[in-house]
């Protein structure tokens, strides 16, 4: 059936699966130590313009937020992040299980607004008693977020200024990087970002992989003995090839932004298709997610013919559902889609 | 000086001094097994009129809250309490050092509102996606509030009911609960506290001892080898007996009611006092602390001549100052006080 | 060049690879929820004759053991794992990281010695002070162990006695697990492991697979919201499919005990080549890797035409190497050696 | 009855009672911020001619040892102990609860063996696969130790430059310090230790106090925001005067040391007797605590008229158990003592 469910319903872009089969037969060291690990963390630092980044290869999203903050943050220290930040909401308390708070501020349509940090700090070292309180020593943001939005080029300077006025870190959580890349409404490209967080990662999960993020930690911002933090949580990969020969495609001949582009260009034909049948926009998403707002009947109607993701009920009548596109979304899915939805 | 600083600026009341004096010279073995500490418990269970419960006596209240929702909570779960509880707010992270989240609610007058749990809780249990989230397994109220307000019977038998529909805990932080209990405007008594909540702790440190905390565990409550997690914890007192002869004596003769009726006597005139010099209180606290609104000016006066704590700026004139009353506190210094607002 | 270095250094089994790549176009859900995934544990309990158990998919070793560890102990209680253990000496302290102590017994051969645990629970029991001490919870072996040794199925059922009898459970790290099952000399299967363990995993990495391990609880013995807990441990993979279809492939017609198998083969086959060509096995391992003493001259001659692992030095002149067949050895590898090792 | 049982077997010396009763009355603030916790920590420094060392007060030893280690650890280090150390045994895994392993060497006497430990190091980085391992980041010694004993100033210089050569810190628990300080058979001093070890406490509740420790870094080592981490931890203590009015009362004219050279002394003439009499001693023990073996029929009468601990059994007939002497014990003690020995 015609599905829009996820960007994760399939296994990987075919160019990967190919590199996987025609490396399986190199006898490579484990752990990472293997040429392919190299060229990947060589190659994302050239498409970042960041040669003194370091680059570590890790299995999830998750994995990668609870190593980093847990690995960056001092012991007194919380990450500030927006009330629906994945870190917030949907990761079981990892954050916390680690032993750090994370400090919920407002969130406006995902993100978090640099003047409202700004002023949470201010209150924060004006406050006498802030020696009984958690120090922010991180910003968490996502780009795209969760809800599909993206900082702008002077919100992220802004952000990053706030940073290091306060002595923090500012951390970006990419599981969906290339849609947010490749979005025809960003001002940000790969290099400022690398530029202006402390730490970011390129998610590949959710971007054509089987599998795996790259975290990048701009110079000098990498933990001592990374490699072993990264064990201690479980996230470092026997079989590290198998991460290295995925980024290595991904990141060779721009397949990683063509992926991307793919999605973005199917998500407007989407977005135009929706709002031509007279369907409200829940959110204005600049990506690969739309969310749209459909009614009981219509949502009953459309859902025998084509999955999507149900997002949240907004009134005894309507609901907000998620349609994604993906490296694989054809513009023929969009026709199809197109005729459900008159049809409808 | 005249202060109304804290309610903990002295040290101990006398019949406790001349409790240790008394008993100094006991040979008594360590780790809360003597029986100044069985005779405390004893005495505490009866004022509870919960002869099944398990007392433990410790040294703190932040001690007593992390040990008691860390050593209460499964991995997955996390604790429901109000931005404004001292577990959110005021204790470094401590909560989420053990691992756990603190998942913050809106404060009213410092309380939760249990009508916004239930929703909470149903909204939670309605989501799909709750897998990914960290589950309430604990409600955790201070009475009286960190702004002296007390919950009622009613809403303490209303958050009881939800705890009991949703499979959490109810958890009491009473590092006050002398002065609730013996507030004017109260319809709720130690034995019903001992009965509506899972696990509660009587406050010592701020009610006339020179430190300690009696936690009380409903029947079957408690965790199993409590003692042991004391110790990892930290918070197992190798000289038992000075926590043990403290809540003994506070337990003997109705000393702790006593203590506390003395505090909330002379709130309630320092309130008459402070409404017939025409000040604006800031909040309706029925307790021994007194949140009164004052202009910089009238800051500037009182200060010299008499102690209290600054809260919170209001705007560019006004300010928040909590005026508290302890054990020791007299009419003569109530008076003096008088002279003082109003002679400025 | 032939290479012995360990059973991880190529990618997967074909099958293995064939059936990624012929279900990479299904559209399937995420985080586990796909019918590959119900299939291979399926597979494992008919495997396993468990048909109650509860089989999850991880990625890795490391990931395995500190998730299974830290959410079946109690928070007083840590797990006995030999001085040799994984999760005693190459994990960076994960174990230590989630709050449990690694009780240390002594190792022979890499294996506990089953009446010195209970000579350990026999004296912790009897210790009047167990109360300030870390209760023993669990117990730890791997099967293999570190030193390709194996426990007897007399040996295992002790240990699960001990086990029962002083409230513990027995868990068993199998990462391994295939070469230990296709041994010569074992007269342990699968299904004895399934009913004497209380939880054990079955390593897909190291055997065939390019990651996975499959973690087996018996009956009833799985925490409540596991895969909450795996979430919260960053173990949850959103591309489940990656593991589903690799363990439905190793457990489809037998593969995991055919790759295992020729693994064990090869072994012997090099094992009668070593001791024919004159050299000491440092310990008489009855799996897939074979621990040699080489002079330090011996070592220079082989290493330019042959890779294996250095193991530890035993003197100033001799070493202990390691020697690793997997699924992919074939005769004219151990043939190719031997011409080696007797042009040397 | 008489009683050697323990060395905090009675409340606290006179002195320091007398002076919490003399400064009752003063309104203090709290947390530390009183003018006795300030003089007490100058006058620590001043006892240990380390004037720009950094001094806190808190509860008890077990809090400081894990508030301390765990602050000063980074996430990959663990901290190297004697198997008998009190983190090792006695602490229920508080260390371990921190995220920390407390890495286990061979006691000798209950002291680390300087060689030993210079050997693990040795090996450690010289393991190639130590990227695997747990990072030692401090050496833990107790002075005395569980047994008694004390180290040579020789073997504590030793110490601590294995510790600089291998960037680790020197941690001294001196939960009995005083007794080591004392000792006849010591040459080690008060102001050795505060330039030998990067942090040590001094402890109180063993040494005449009702409770309290006071830890002591050298110049530049206390982790910043020691007391918000002090508060996060549950080790910050609200009424901070109790800790400030002993420690300021044990450090005046010199009553620490008195304290514990009437332990001393009281020890030798008991050690004296207990030869007279033909016991053996189990060590030789040049502190207060003296360990005796008995045998069950001679336990069995002494235990009648007379305190003390059991320790643990040596075989079906003989057992050691502890006689400990205190600020209290007299030479009256001493002497019905002996009557009572003599007539058994």
């Amino acid at each position: 059936m015609l599905s829009f469910e996820s960007d994760y319903i399939l296994g990987a872009h075919e160019k990967i699966l190919d590199a996987l089969v025609r490396t399986n037969g190199e006898q490579l060291s484990g752990y990472g130590n293997d040429p392919h690990t190299e060229n990947a963390c060589r190659l994302i630092k050239n498409a970042c313009h960041a040669p003194e980044a370091d680059v570590f290869l890790l299995m999830g999203g998750t994995q990668v937020n609870k190593t980093v903050i847990a690995t960056l943050l001092k012991p007194y220290e919380g990450v500030i992040a927006p009330t629906t930040g994945h870190v917030s909401l949907h990761e079981v308390g990892a954050i916390e299980y680690t032993g750090h708070k994370v400090i919920e501020l407002p969130q406006h349509d995902g993100k978090l607004s640099p003047s409202e940090v700004r002023e949470y700090m201010n209150t924060f070292y004006g406050d006498e008693n802030n020696g009984m309180m958690v120090v922010p020593g991180m910003i968490y943001i996502s780009h795209p977020t969760e809800y599909g939005t993206l900082y702008t080029l002077s919100e992220l300077r802004e952000l990053r200024a706030i940073a290091d006025e306060y002595g923090m870190r500012l951390f970006m959580d990419g599981a969906r990087l290339g849609y947010g890349l490749m979005s025809k409404n960003t001002d940000v490209t790969l290099p400022d970002i690398a530029q202006l967080c402390h730490v970011f990662y390129i998610g590949g999960t959710k971007v054509g992989a089987l599998c795996g993020e790259a975290v990048v930690f701009a110079k000098g911002v990498a933990p001592t003995r990374f490699h072993s933090l990264m064990k201690q949580h479980g996230a470092l990969t026997a079989k590290g090839r198998l991460l290295g020969v995925q980024f290595e495609t991904l990141f060779t001949d721009g397949l990683y932004f063509d992926i991307s582009r793919n999605a973005i260009d199917r998500a407007e034909e989407l977005k135009s298709l929706l709002l031509s049948c007279g369907y409200e926009l829940f959110i204005a998403s600049p990506t690969n997610q739309q969310f749209v707002v459909l009614t009981d009947a219509e949502m009953g109607r459309i859902k025998d013919k084509c999955r999507f993701s149900f997002w949240e009920r907004i009134d005894s009548e309507r609901c907000v559902v998620r349609f994604a596109t993906s490296y694989a979304t054809t513009s023929e899915d969009i026709a199809a889609l197109a005729r459900i939805l008159k049809g409808c």
